[in-house]
């Protein structure tokens, strides 16, 4: 392998080679910011998970780096994500119960099977499959998931052993635990809530108002989990509210991440290959989309084939360092980003960081309440909420809205998976439906031009001896028949001699499309009505010259459609004599 | 109801009434001819079917009258076919043992679910969902499933009791039982194969060298069926075969088709759900396709969902008649057409002639051996064997060729469902792919016209400041990045200040596409380039007006691409200055 092509498996033989002393102080400056918003966002999306929390802090420590040397994203910052750890939730919970080492266990089967999905198509460059998950479906399914996520929080807010895997259960489960709620944890939850809420909705401004520039601001605003963490903690700790019925993280061991083999009977692993390949396919579109945004912004670019081995990579040492499925984080990644750091070499050093805070700082931990961590997912969460999309594909296009409506409502109603797949499906299906019928236009000539537009929506010339057609769609095995059949109503009882078919959106003639134009050139003929194409494109004229559908037809092929209709009007006269 | 509409729904009630007596002697004859054909085929299909071999005669009565009264072709009939013959087997074979009362119940059954799935469809107007099944898939599905029913039939020509579903599965049980081979069977099976493949090939020519008419003698030869029929029943009662082990359809009860209820248990209709819906489709698909090229030949035209609504009608009628499910059929339809069959009521008056065999001949077949049978479906199915679409196919696109080697394979492997289900999803899904990845070509005019064409393909004027780009394909969630990137990475370090959309082959910009459109622009407007669009087609215009988009773009939307090239040359001194 050459050095070059290695580069392209190994980005960090790249950036690494010129990297200074520059590069170096941006990155360590953003890696300790960085660093310390982490801690608690690991713990909280463990416990999202339903995983002890140390899994979260093991989870962003060797992926990060793994990341760093295989991935393309200068500012990307990996570990657990609040979507991926519901979804690893759901997963995990259907094979074995929470709080058993069979659950912790089964997530690191979940990320090996991730990660070798990611992987695998990172190697044979399916990055385009992801695309099939369209724009109307991954919002919806955001915000569902979202809503999904801050639901099942509420119960550590209210301190209830709440439980469900959809919104109906999760809401029937709350009402049935209400008179429980422990008075204390509501308390703490909700002042630690209002105090984020705070934080991003009004810190901002004013320390933009101190004078602090909009970046420093932002990233000062990041912080805000980090002082409900220590504040809440402390709380508790001096008023001994745990005694009080309030449930705090307790002991988490003190260590580096533990070298861990994830079980392997095929039973797990057929259970878990559908969820896993979701978690892959959606946590691949939401780090690529994050990484696009940031590159964008540097006019970087990033390679979403490599961008899957680098996600690859990290969900395999997850796996074998007591971690959980893992993905490019929108938040982690835009602190990462504003605070300044230049290469992945500021995810290493982020990764050094947690390795300290997983030897020393556990201790600490013991008294934070579970409520707070709560409170930090609920916020985050929350602004991923968009039920806007709903009316924007309203508005837009009726089956753009079905995708929505269907991905939330199946999200909401049966669970993360049920929801995707079904959006997926169904946009496929709408989307071929859609060119199954497609709109076929009868054209004339936009006057002094040589354009040829629709005759119901310009004034344009034609000829009655001519019938200009254009079908807007490829022909196609679903389609191939709806022209003929058009054509051949629209001719019934004309005078029309010439059929020109404008070719210019046509994109593709399969075998079916090929056998319907011999049928049509076959049922003109008896007709007495010679069939012509016009504007038939490069690469569909080269598959046509390789049948005999050329020879067969009755009329000719013109360049461009202004062609045809001047020399068929022309050689009227001649046929007429 | 008015009377117009119930006419769609009834077509007997438009042709019945101008019904004449040229009409009446046309029908009786073509019924009569048709009747003496169906006696064989219809005992010949039941037997493959692996059902008793009156179901074929019962199954042939009711379902001709209902379809004459429901459907809208002149010339079709209806009854049991070879592939229908052959799915009905596979489906009903999973559920009940053969021979069983309840395998000729489950008959039932499968008969009345594809005739309440025909009649849904009809009633909803989906017949269209029969388009998914494109020509390749259909050429190789027939294929293999003739392939398949002429070695189910070897066992009969051999007289062993062999069996297997798939093809390797019967080969390898014909090999075992090639020992128990049954001479006089074989002697006779060969001899009416023999005779049957002349009657085919070489019957026709002579007859028409005897001065008969090439429809006369098309019907002629089509009584070679029952001439082996006769000769060999006779042989064998006169020779006392079935002493020597030659198998004979031996007792056929005497009578009126039974009035039959077929059972309705859930675990029945749950097993049986899937293969139905198959069979409906399959059917439909043959069915539609010989009523299409029958109504051709005399310029008469059906409606493919009223169609749904004559063979479901035909079907419901077969379950509950004792029969089996049916289609129109293409040997009898073409038999019916030729000897000049004027309306429906020949089918009626078929089902008269089927009627009195039913009551009065079955004790003559008696003697008839299962090798004659076996014989006539042979040299029936073997016609539809076209290993040649492999050819064409490859000829022309290797996705099409995919798509029938799949079909061809995994039928005569796994089976009939599993062959023609991966056929229409491999379609699927290699359209879906090649749309998002479409051809993207970089055009420029055509010197002295107003008309642009790629590049790479014609001499033609550009201008470097202006990039002129065609997407061949609608915009759409699959394909909406592509297009974004490709044009991102052609303006990195060119001198382009405008980039000219040409649209005209954009059929459709779904939500996701219009997010990538407003990024683009976004992001073109970034590096100081102005993005543009031109022959937008009106229904894309139109959902285009109802968006930001419009206003937000930079540049604007020209009619047609030479208009956009005029104007922003000529603009350039300007912006110049």
């Amino acid at each position: 392998m050459s050095p070059r092509s290695l580069a392209r498996y190994l980005p960090v033989l790249d950036w690494g080679r010129r990297y200074g002393r520059r590069a170096l102080s941006s990155d360590l400056l953003a890696a300790a910011i960085v660093t310390i918003m982490l801690v608690p966002q690991s713990l909280a999306y463990a416990m999202l998970a339903g995983l002890p929390p140390e899994t979260g802090i093991y989870a962003s420590i060797a992926p990060i780096v793994l990341y760093a040397i295989f991935g393309t994203s200068r500012a990307l910052a990996v570990g657990p994500v609040a979507v991926v750890s519901l979804m690893t939730a759901a997963a995990i919970g259907a094979v074995a119960e929470q709080g058993t080492a069979g659950y912790a266990a089964a997530a690191l089967t979940l990320a090996l099977l991730s990660g070798a999905f990611l992987v695998l198509m990172g190697v044979f460059r399916l990055g385009f499959l992801a695309n099939f998950l369209s724009h109307p479906v991954i919002a919806g399914f955001i915000t569902a998931s979202g809503l999904l996520i801050a639901t099942s929080q509420l119960k550590h807010i209210l301190g209830v052993p709440a439980g469900g895997d959809t919104l109906p259960e999760m809401v029937l489960s709350l009402i049935e635990f209400l008179g429980e709620t422990n008075l204390w944890t509501l308390a703490l939850g909700g002042v630690a809530t209002a105090f984020l809420v705070w934080v991003r909705r009004g810190l901002k401004p004013t320390l933009m108002g101190l004078g602090l520039s909009s970046g420093a601001a932002g990233v000062a605003t990041k912080a805000g989990p980090v002082a409900a963490v220590v504040a809440t903690t402390l709380v508790t700790w001096g008023s001994g509210l745990a005694d009080r019925g309030v449930r705090i993280v307790g002991e988490v061991p003190q260590g580096l991440p533990p070298f861990t083999l994830p079980p392997l009977s095929l039973d797990l692993l057929t259970a878990l290959a559908m969820p896993a390949l979701l978690i892959s396919v959606i946590g691949f579109v939401e780090s690529v989309s994050v990484a696009q945004t940031l590159a964008a912004k540097k006019r970087q670019r990033i390679d979403p084939d490599q961008e899957l081995i680098g996600l690859g990579a990290a969900n395999l040492g997850a796996a074998v360092t007591g971690g959980m499925p893992v993905t490019g984080g929108f938040a982690r990644s835009v602190v990462n980003f504003d605070a300044g750091a230049e290469t992945p070499a500021a995810g290493a050093f982020t990764a050094i960081g947690l390795l300290v805070a997983a030897l020393a700082l556990t201790p600490l931990l013991y008294f934070l309440p579970q409520a707070t961590l709560a409170a930090t997912i609920i916020v985050a969460v929350l602004s991923l909420v968009d039920f806007g999309i709903l009316r924007r594909a309203w508005a837009y296009s009726k089956a753009d809205f079905a995708a929505v409506a269907v991905t939330i409502l199946l999200t909401l109603g049966l669970g993360v998976e049920a929801g995707v797949t079904a959006g997926v499906l169904l946009s496929l299906m709408l989307h071929l439906y859609k060119t199954s019928r497609p709109h076929v236009a009868e054209v004339g000539l936009v006057p002094g031009t040589q354009h040829f537009r629709n005759i119901h929506r310009h004034q344009v010339e034609t000829d009655p001896t001519i019938l200009s057609v254009r079908i807007d769609e490829s022909l196609y095995f679903a389609n191939a028949r709806y022209l003929e059949d058009w054509i051949l109503s629209r001719i019934a009882g004309s005078p029309v001699r010439h059929v020109v078919l404008m070719a210019s959106a046509v994109n593709e003639i399969d075998f079916s499309g090929l056998e319907t134009l011999e049928e049509l050139n076959h049922r003109l003929k008896d007709a007495g009505i010679t069939l012509h194409l016009s504007e038939v494109k490069g690469p569909v004229m080269d598959r046509l010259e390789r049948t005999h559908f050329l020879q067969d037809l009755t009329g000719r092929v013109f360049l461009s459609h202004f062609d045809a209709m001047r020399e068929l009007a022309s050689a009227e006269p001649a046929a007429a004599e």
